[in-house]
């Protein structure tokens, strides 16, 4: 740890490599969690992070913890004990989003579907009329286990005509890929800062609708966390400013400069840099014999899960990128564990160079392992870059 | 937001002041929350933050939010439903102790004392006889609310024969105040990072003993918190390194960074920083007519409460510290506000020019406000040199 700090090149599932300008926000000398001039702050991220949110919602606010913190941010706050909740299940998240309904002492009701692949709308939208006294939906809108992506709107449009709440985990899609909070009818939505918002991790943004808010204040029991209990939390983000817990100064000097990064960038802007480099890396991976994991025309923009050829060792691939490029991609969980790699291009780390570094040294670490290029040595390049070229 | 960064000397209750070596670890290019360079680093947080407990606790962790979350974690993961638990309340935090108590739907047995007064260990042991089964003792090592310091030995001493958990929170205390873990047989022990280690908020360190682990793994129900829970955390920090959350990685190489400042230092050194810097600035308050709040001989190190002479407005004060001198010192909470005043002397803040600078400071304040010093002006800065030359 002592010496010239390592650079990597981060093209895991995050962190994303983090701009100089956060990096220096970071290490700016501290003010106290009560000072002006972090209240300032306090109410530049809120206006920051409804930009990106596409919301108008109140309480729009980053929780002091990581995206899983978010999540359960969202489910003790509006899930009290006996209530169902429908979860679409179809890689990591949404199994942990089950653990939580039960730690809530709610009554999961999973909707299941092969990693890899969506949760289907209609299959949520038959458990919905099964339970229609469902307390909410909850989907993952990018599940970075697996890669796939799966769509909103035509579920929330669906959950605006009920009482039940409409709940999205966009901890790796939020400033990746289009979404819209408001027009899109979601009641909770939460994020982490780690993934394209290209900040480190240690926050989770979070926002809850007018309908989240009324479900919140109706509660007949007291939330069961009180680190993240919202109703209190948002006094400290409000007007009354009363005292809580002692917001990470540093983390949030860095969140804001981040937001600042993407409101500059544009989340139109943003959103095809990140469309544009799947494509180019799909295409390179492809050409190379090696297409995406997941579920063709659902695929993710940021992550992208690749099959392991046969005979390849996981493990050994990934640690000679690292100590060779130094160039991180991440490896699969759970089931998928030495079956797929995971290959984010989030936010800072979302760039034509780095699609084709990855590409490069991924096929140098192919061929000394003896892979047969189906098209032959050097045609994931051609590939990548003439997807760049045209799009 | 723009422009020069303003630099505040940090006299509040936290966060102190930042060390430039920890805000330039802040800064460090991040790496992947599973890089080697990650994973050694976090071995390296674990043995520092046993050196700063004084424990041989395994399970000896960075829990990833502020120090509000470290006592959740220690009340969610010790505490099942039915339990009793008994808490020594003379300030905020105990209040909050009880209230996280309630939601762990364990039955608090508060042992009061006023505010700014210990809670004699005699009463808590004598609830204790009352109650035999109880779960924990749980006590507030240093009484951020009010300045009052705890004692402990006699309360591990006497626990340690018995089936009771001794829960210690040391938010405020560790690295400032002597704290013995293991000698003091306590079970449970969590802090911040904000406070006497001089790191940014946004980690709670923790530590449990074999005894508090046995609690855990007894345990007939889940953990009601996903994001708290010790026995996935652990498995994390442990050797399996099985993914639970992506830790916050800048905020770990900030507390590694204090950490090693700490060892440089040594705890013995700093302990004595901080009491001698509290002395002075005790003669000094004292020579101006302004007695330290909180019960004599039990006045903490770290945190000093002074009441606010009649006739003086607090928040107008204050704001002239920041204004004027870029100085901030902390308001009363609760029944307090707006009746005291809070300075820290926290680990990078306690400084000999601080303890000067603050009694300076005020002393043009209340000049200015009308204020009849009983010794005449010039007589606090007086004392507190006297104390720190003969100190």
């Amino acid at each position: 740890m002592t010496g010239a700090p390592t650079s990597r090149v981060l093209l895991g599932p995050g962190p994303s490599n983090v701009h100089r300008r956060v990096l220096r926000a970071l290490s700016r000398p501290l003010v106290g969690h009560l000072d002006p001039i972090f209240l300032e702050l306090m109410q530049e991220i809120q206006d920051l992070l409804r930009f990106a949110f596409r919301t108008a919602n109140r309480l729009t606010i980053p929780i002091s913890g990581t995206g899983s913190a978010g999540m359960e941010a969202c489910l003790v706050n509006l899930i009290e004990p006996g209530d169902k909740v429908i979860v679409g299940v179809n890689g990591v998240f949404g199994t942990r989003m089950v653990d939580i309904v039960g730690r809530c002492r709610g009554v999961a009701i999973p909707v299941e579907a092969p990693w890899g692949e969506i949760v289907e709308p209609e299959s949520l939208l038959e458990a919905l009329r099964a339970n229609p006294d469902a307390r909410a939906v909850c989907v993952i809108h990018a599940e970075t286990s697996t890669g796939a992506w799966q769509p909103l709107q035509e579920l929330g449009e669906a959950l605006s005509q009920t009482e039940t709440l409409f709940v999205v985990d966009a901890v790796t899609s939020l400033a990746g890929a289009p979404l819209y909070v408001d027009d899109w009818h979601i009641d909770a939505c939460y994020s982490g800062t780690q993934k394209c918002l290209s900040c480190p991790p240690g926050l989770a943004p979070l926002t809850l609708s007018e309908k989240a808010m009324a479900i919140l204040r109706r509660r007949s029991s007291a939330v069961q966390s009180w680190y993240l209990d919202l109703s209190m939390i948002e006094k400290y983000w409000g007007e009354e400013r009363a005292y809580h817990h002692t917001a990470p100064v540093s983390m949030n000097f860095a969140l804001a400069e981040a937001l600042r990064l993407v409101r500059e960038e544009g989340l139109e802007a943003r959103w095809t840099r990140h469309r544009r480099h799947h494509e180019a890396l799909r295409e390179g991976l492809a050409a190379m014999g090696l297409p995406l994991a997941a579920q063709v025309g659902r695929q993710l923009w940021m992550l992208n899960s690749v099959g392991i050829p046969d005979g390849i060792d996981d493990a050994d691939v990934r640690s000679f990128l690292l100590r060779d490029y130094n160039l991180e991609i991440g490896g699969g969980l759970g089931p998928l564990q030495g079956s797929v790699w995971r290959i984010g291009l989030m936010g800072e780390s979302s760039t034509k160079a780095n699609v084709l570094l990855v590409l490069t040294a991924l096929e140098r670490a192919l061929k000394a392992r003896g892979y047969d290029f189906p098209a032959g040595a050097g045609a994931g390049i051609e590939a990548a870059a003439a997807s760049l070229a045209t799009g």
